[in-house]
């Protein structure tokens, strides 16, 4: 059965895995049941705890059990309550420029233009974020400020925000210090400005598929082709096609969303990020890597990421705050590695630097220690929120749907029917004042007609229920 | 003798004009003196009220007289205090990449590593910024909003910023609605935007000579060619020459900074302002604006736009509160006029949207009327300062130094004598802890190399005085 078992039929864990997940197929575990802990499983199956924390890692990853902070793991769901899991694309004969921009800004003009039920921006709800805190921050910010932060902050930015940064990067195994951090309005102006400093238009480069739209929208304005790398909605991007793909396409670049891949809530696990980079540093090819979820795992503990394993500087990572603190302050970083003085200065020639005030107020709420507060809340109104989204999905979705089960972030990945086009159903939904992301625009060949994407960002409500409903029954119903 | 007589003989004006700096240099006006009203003036000579104007303007804009608000026109200097202009540069014969971005890298860096008397950054000095009655638009902006400013803005920029911008566009004669405004990340996005948005990789682009380096440096990302017109301290660029230099080098763009060049401080009188509009409007070529200094004026009115005369949407005006009240909220605009969705669209892939407290902070205060108040103040502060530097240049440089008379913004252009080397003078007030920007960085070819540019955003003081002395010092005892 297991996907898992078929990529590393060696493995003890794989083996456990299985076992338990038979377990839970027979009901001997119900939903809710609590596990055995990791020292308790090591210790009965006569296996190291690392092997242990695999099993569980990789019940977790297909959505059959869930660890729950402080407490230990619990069965979510029996199998046969559950819809499968989408498909991973076939990958292209070509690398090729981007096409879907069009139809990117027709979703997104109609959204902007209507008052409604929005599950096509992945974000958080406001009501998820520390405002009051924040509000304090920046009185602070003000008061400590001779200038008000009226002057122009340092190119790579706020001192004390780049300390906080690097102290945030310990929890991944990172180990840059402030002067390896250049702060950016965002993530995207970090990738935008990382992209540029890597390539020259005409150059290929290897993004995931699907892969949120932003992400090949940039890379066409800087004149690059693209190759699409099918990625698994567990494991992340698949790194044996990726290796034939570098040399067929010529590949001069990647650019991956390895924690919680927007649109599929994937995360590449860590043991395959380094085999990732080990791979690419062998050919001298840069990474980027867009981290923006990293922070939002449900699972046990903050996934890495390739720059953990980057020996030769080539992995540049980019995040952002955007996603998990504050979306309007638009706070961005990059750890560009050995490109680190290409990056300063094309920052200085595209926007100089960054709000200053915004900046100061997120490095006093930093080193005021509540951002990793902030976090445990935050990951877990997610996480319980994506169950619920799921389940209702589960329950208001025709059977032949398949459906992803995230690891981390905002978004669940949908796959109905091949008859079925989810621009047509985006069409139909929004007369019904219902917004959703449809697959074409997470492919840079309007692939994936037949997947939407919804977000999870807003808190449970009938609201919500009703439209997930609503967006089921659409489904059920739809003639071409 | 007068330049402007040389450039239009014809005119009633010129020759009006020619006769008072007559009277000036024979000492029967002397420096002090109120001269005639307009009125009077057009009374008595038997000339229109614009004439008598113009006859002010042309004299104003050589230095010799200056308009106070609310009061009338004054005798400024007598010439034979005074230095000479500097000259205008020669053309070149090429179209040519940039050339001089490490020796601009240089000079930054080094400034940026000390703490010295700094004439080299065009900012107002902080003092000069109403610091408290932004921090209440600050408070005003997070008490107003549902999210605390924590939302995306939208792209196009917070929609009471934009028409508090279209309000103040009235002052230069500009119509635009909220709806043809792009607010950015400081007025240096709104450029690289839009030289993004009109341009492709290898285009030839037209830009004064002497101009700001982040000018051609932002050329030199896009991958473009420029070709440098010379300009004229008073009148800004030679119009004739840009006409034959249009085929000539294949010229599919403009960038200019007419009001204010920088670091020339020239404004283009508002009727050659029309002849650019019209001329590149005839052969479809599009201008891109950077009217940042356009508050700043120190005559009687605002000086028009190129935008104010744009009949087919080929204007991109961009500027930004960088200059003029808070250079660390990083807000710029653009009214890209036929070229605004690409604008948009290319804002969206590069930073999403502009800092969402900021730009409500800008709209609280200017929509308050705090801004006109507070331009009052600035404009005046800033011409007192130019006179002061103007004044210690003249006295503490040797006879042979030019030096232009601004007629806003906030720099300063000192010729030397040509064996004088600018960037070697850089490097020796360095060691006295005096920062200058070279004249090499003013041109893409590293010309200009006996001119240097100094600031006058700081308020005068001794200290400001004695860095005024040594600099001239060093210059008189200059050996090679």
């Amino acid at each position: 059965m297991s996907e898992i078992a078929a990529i590393r039929p060696d493995h003890k864990y794989a083996e456990v895995a299985d076992r338990i997940e038979t377990l839970i197929e027979k009901k001997v575990f119900k939903v809710g049941d609590k596990l055995l802990s990791v020292r308790a499983l090591s210790k009965e199956q006569g296996i190291s705890l690392s092997t242990a924390f695999q099993a569980y890692y990789v019940l977790e990853a297909k959505g059959l059990i869930e660890a729950r902070p402080q407490s230990g793991y619990y069965v979510k769901y029996s199998p046969e309550h559950m819809l499968d899991m989408p498909h991973v694309c076939e990958p292209l004969d070509d690398a090729l420029p981007v096409s879907v921009d069009d139809m990117i800004n027709s979703v997104y003009v109609d959204l902007n233009a209507r008052n409604l039920l929005n599950f096509s921006m992945a974000a958080p709800s406001m009501e998820l974020l520390p405002t009051a805190k924040l509000n304090k921050a920046v009185q602070h910010a003000l008061r400590e400020s001779k200038t008000s932060c009226l002057h122009y902050e340092h190119i790579q930015g706020n001192v004390e925000l780049r300390k906080q940064i690097a102290r945030q990067a310990f929890n991944w195994g990172g180990t840059p210090s402030e002067d390896d951090i250049v702060v950016t309005a965002g993530a995207v102006e970090a990738l935008s400005l990382c992209i540029k400093a890597i390539t020259k238009p005409g150059d290929a480069v290897a993004i995931e598929s699907p892969t949120y739209f932003a992400i090949f929208q940039v890379m066409e304005s800087h004149g690059l082709k693209v190759v699409e790398i099918p990625t698994d909605p567990v494991f992340g991007l698949d790194l044996d096609y990726l290796e034939q793909a570098i040399p067929r396409f010529d590949i001069k670049a990647c650019l991956f969303v390895n924690n919680f891949n927007n649109p599929l809530g994937s995360c590449m696990p860590d043991e395959r990020k380094k085999k990732l980079v080990d791979m690419l540093a062998k050919k001298d090819i840069p990474l980027i890597e867009d981290d923006i979820y990293g922070e939002l795992y449900f699972g046990k503990t903050r996934p890495k990421t390739c720059k953990t394993f980057d020996k030769k500087g080539l992995v540049l990572h980019c995040a952002s705050f955007s996603k998990s603190l504050a979306p309007g302050y638009r706070i961005g970083w990059t750890i560009p590695g050995k490109f680190k003085s290409q990056v300063i200065r094309l920052k200085r020639m595209h926007t100089v630097s960054t709000n200053t005030l915004a900046q100061a107020a997120v490095a006093d709420f930093l080193s005021k220690g509540r951002f990793e507060l902030h976090l445990r809340h935050l990951r877990k109104a997610l996480h319980t929120q994506s169950l619920r989204y799921l389940q209702a999905v589960s329950e208001y979705f025709p059977e032949d749907t398949r459906v992803t089960r995230p690891q981390g972030g905002f978004t669940l990945w949908i796959e109905m029917n091949k008859k079925i086009n989810a621009y047509k159903l985006h069409k139909r939904a929004l007369k019904h004042n219902i917004g959703i992301a449809p697959g074409q625009i997470f492919s840079s060949q309007g692939r994936f007609e037949n997947c939407f994407r919804i977000s999870y960002g807003e808190p449970w409500s009938e609201k919500i229920e009703h439209g997930i409903k609503t967006l089921g029954n659409l489904v059920r119903d739809f003639r071409p």
